[in-house]
């Protein structure tokens, strides 16, 4: 079994095959002392008059300390290392998902009725009326998670293989969180037009389509298409699911600070997918004084009536060619600061430009736009994408629940008002006499986030009019 | 729950609301004894003092007689259907198959291992060496089951919808017999070329594609052209999965006979995908005197070294436009008659056409091509598709074992050398000892049969050279 103690991101398990004299393990500990490498567990796997073999583990700094220690190991005399792997890549061996039926396939009897003949009834019942899909195949609670490996992480083009054990780790937090069947589609193609194609070609089987790790600007398009062609809800989740996050954060942001979404200067730095997502959410939350930057500087601008017109369409307000001033410009008097750019972009005392009472969203991975260490003494509220600092803006606290709600209401598509609704859910899950500068936003491990936007989203679908189904999370009680 | 009881096709629970006055239900079971509906449970669901309201189980003989008793009991006096739903569609409420993690994210720190940003070092290893996808993902283990619902199971052109059932009941099988986590694609296209195109798509997270319930001669192409595209096996299960066991069942009843394979005639009628692929796993497996007919006769013959010579390319030995006999001339001295056709077409006696000591296998369903009460006693071997006769052919002995073998060795094809092992595997579950005209062909529930498939199709890709590793069913020690 895979040991699943406090979490290293190196620690290695390795194999060595020792000479069987005294004192061979002793130069073996020394040498992982002096390279400060933490040893743990030491088992022997077998042992021969002449040889021991054993399986040792320890933490390294990182990849490039991990193979200096494996060849310091394997130069040692009477010492070979046989393998190494550590806990990350065990925990990914064979994957980490699987496919279960819900039935035990053990008779005869069962086998004729959830396939042929029996099935075959069934078949026929959905070919008279397509949208009984939804009563008796597992359309209604299934997800494709789609993919073209082009924008990995923060990793870059990866490809379709390498994005997989990404859409490994979300269809384990679909499930995990909301109980929802989905499954990785990694495409071999970044075409847009032939993704288009292939998700519309598979989309009759699958309740909703989550988009995901695809680069701007080429996401744009291709969530557009494929929101206007299919009857069931496609969602750009590095979009709207860390847009609709942020909106929750600001949300309880300005409840402790004190201010009014509607008077609030707001910067976003970075516009590709997750910042033009932000930039359209935030002014379809009330948000009227909004500049938007990127390395260039400001090249999102205008009156408060120039930006709700081009609301749904940022770009006809963007001024890519000529911007009109600098990021340190933009952030002269403003309330609130959102980077879902680049690590390292600003020193602490660039937020002093900003107005008092300030607001620090740095979204950057790994790195924020500015230190955490430094900033916070600068900013009232201050926000990251890292776990290891007060209030964690991460996606996985908006999509489960989003598509929990819209599955519930076989909705035919997520829509404005459902991730208006979803960012709202979010931030009420805190209480207002909770609220404080470190607490603004919560936990990813909080049972009751996903039910109470899973509620909101279904309510937001059937008042606007997209939900198929009146009642959401209850069975359907008859059949045929 | 669902009750799992002996299997009926027709089995109804209906909830009624009855007056609570004496002697109403008398009158229900009254009705229902007089349509010849079996009673089964009888539940109370509520009760007040005016009202009662029971759930009432029974047999029916088929939809139309089963509205016939809804009819008639909504007709009696005092007496309401609620509601009515039967077994088969109670089981597939929901759909029968669900996605799992196979690791609970608990805690923060498995969630940064599976997750970002621990995933993030296995997406790069994969990035850099594209073939470690097979350790670290679920490809290793997974096969796409692809329909375009064009031919689903004897039904016809039921459109993607209508199949997923049939799907999920395959991927059910798959992981019951085989445990490989299969997924159904259902598409919203018949084109061929749009079908190549969306597997060459998806194919990247899949270690194989099972091709289902595609209508020929479309099938032939869209498989052609996606083996010779993809680096993953590609099987159209209705035509090589009957006809593997088609040929093991062949292989058992000329054991039984006394025959050998290279002097038998054979008559195959019917040349759709079952029939064609049967036809050429015949020729392959040694089979020199064959005659194949469809509806207008005669259309498939040669000398041996003809039908020798386009075994690869069957239709240059069809001469669809000039039938040469009628399947009754074609039967007259033959060995073996396989039908993959359509039902009742050939009365016992024309089974006295055939030479002594006969092996008929009558595969259209539900109803095979002769009676099998009344050719029994014509022959010395029978076998049908049909679970309530000795001699079941059912795909499911075959394809599970070819997927697992294929999957355990990172095949790159499933070839005609992995299909006769698989063949031959099957045959060889049953001991000569133990055969007889009424068992030439293993139980689907005889677990030996997957492992022994499996094991034979890994050591036929391997010696034909399409294995990408080397020990079938040894789990990767080592990572990174």
């Amino acid at each position: 079994m895979v040991d699943l103690g406090p979490y290293s991101n190196y620690r290695l398990t390795v194999r060595l095959e020792l000479a069987n004299t005294p004192g061979i393990f002793a130069r073996v500990a020394a040498l992982l002392a002096d390279e400060g490498a933490n040893l743990g567990a030491v088992d022997i796997v077998s042992a021969t008059t002449t040889h021991m073999v054993r399986d040792v583990t320890f933490d390294v700094r990182n990849e490039t300390h991990g193979e200096k220690v494996l060849a310091r190991l394997n130069a040692l005399p009477d010492v070979t290392v046989l393998s190494a792997s550590d806990r990350i890549f065990l925990l990914h061996l064979g994957g980490k998902i699987r496919v279960e039926g819900k039935i035990p396939i053990n008779t005869r009897n069962i086998l004729s009725m959830v396939y042929t003949p029996g099935v075959g009834r069934v078949s026929q019942a959905i070919a008279r009326d397509k949208s009984k899909v939804y009563a008796f195949t597992s359309k209604s609670n299934s997800v494709a998670v789609v993919t073209d490996g082009s924008a990995v992480l923060g990793l870059g083009n990866l490809g379709p293989e390498a994005a997989l054990p990404v859409m490994e780790g979300k269809v384990m937090l679909f499930k995990e969180l909301a109980g929802i069947d989905a499954w990785p589609l990694c495409l071999n193609t970044q075409d847009p037009d032939e993704i288009v194609r292939i998700v519309q070609g598979i989309a009759p089987g699958f309740g909703a389509i989550n988009l995901e790790d695809i680069s701007a600007p080429r996401c744009f398009d291709i969530e557009r298409r494929l929101k206007a062609s299919l009857d069931v809800p496609v969602m750009h989740d590095d979009q709207h699911g860390t847009a609709v996050v942020i909106l929750a954060a600001l949300t309880n942001a300005l409840l402790v600070t004190g201010k009014q979404i509607e008077d609030i200067r707001v910067v976003v730095n970075g516009l590709g997918a997750a910042g033009t997502a932000c930039c359209r959410m935030l002014l379809a939350a009330g948000v009227s004084h909004l500049l938007g930057c990127d390395q260039e500087g400001i090249i999102l601008s205008g009156s408060p009536e120039q930006l709700h017109a081009c609301r749904t369409d940022l770009a006809t307000c963007i001024t890519r060619a000529a911007p009109t001033g600098t990021l340190r410009d933009a952030l002269k008097g403003a309330d609130v600061f959102i980077g879902l750019s680049v690590g390292n972009i600003l020193v602490a005392e660039d937020l002093e430009l900003m107005a008092p009472e300030r607001i620090v969203f740095a979204m950057a991975n790994p790195d924020p736009e500015v230190s955490p260490e430094l900033a916070a003494s600068h900013c009232r509220i201050f926000a990251t994408g890292r776990s290891d600092f007060p209030n964690q803006i991460n996606n996985a606290l908006a999509f489960p629940g989003i598509f929990r709600g819209a599955l519930d209401v076989q909705a035919k598509e997520i829509n404005e008002i459902m991730k208006l609704a979803a960012a709202k859910a979010i931030a009420e899950v805190i209480p207002p006499s909770a609220l404080s500068e470190d607490y603004i936003i919560p936990s990813l491990f909080d049972k009751t986030v996903v039910p109470q936007v899973a509620r909101a989203v279904a309510t937001a679908a059937r008042d606007s009019g997209v939900a198929r189904r009146r009642m959401p999370g209850t069975a359907s009680s008859s059949a045929e």
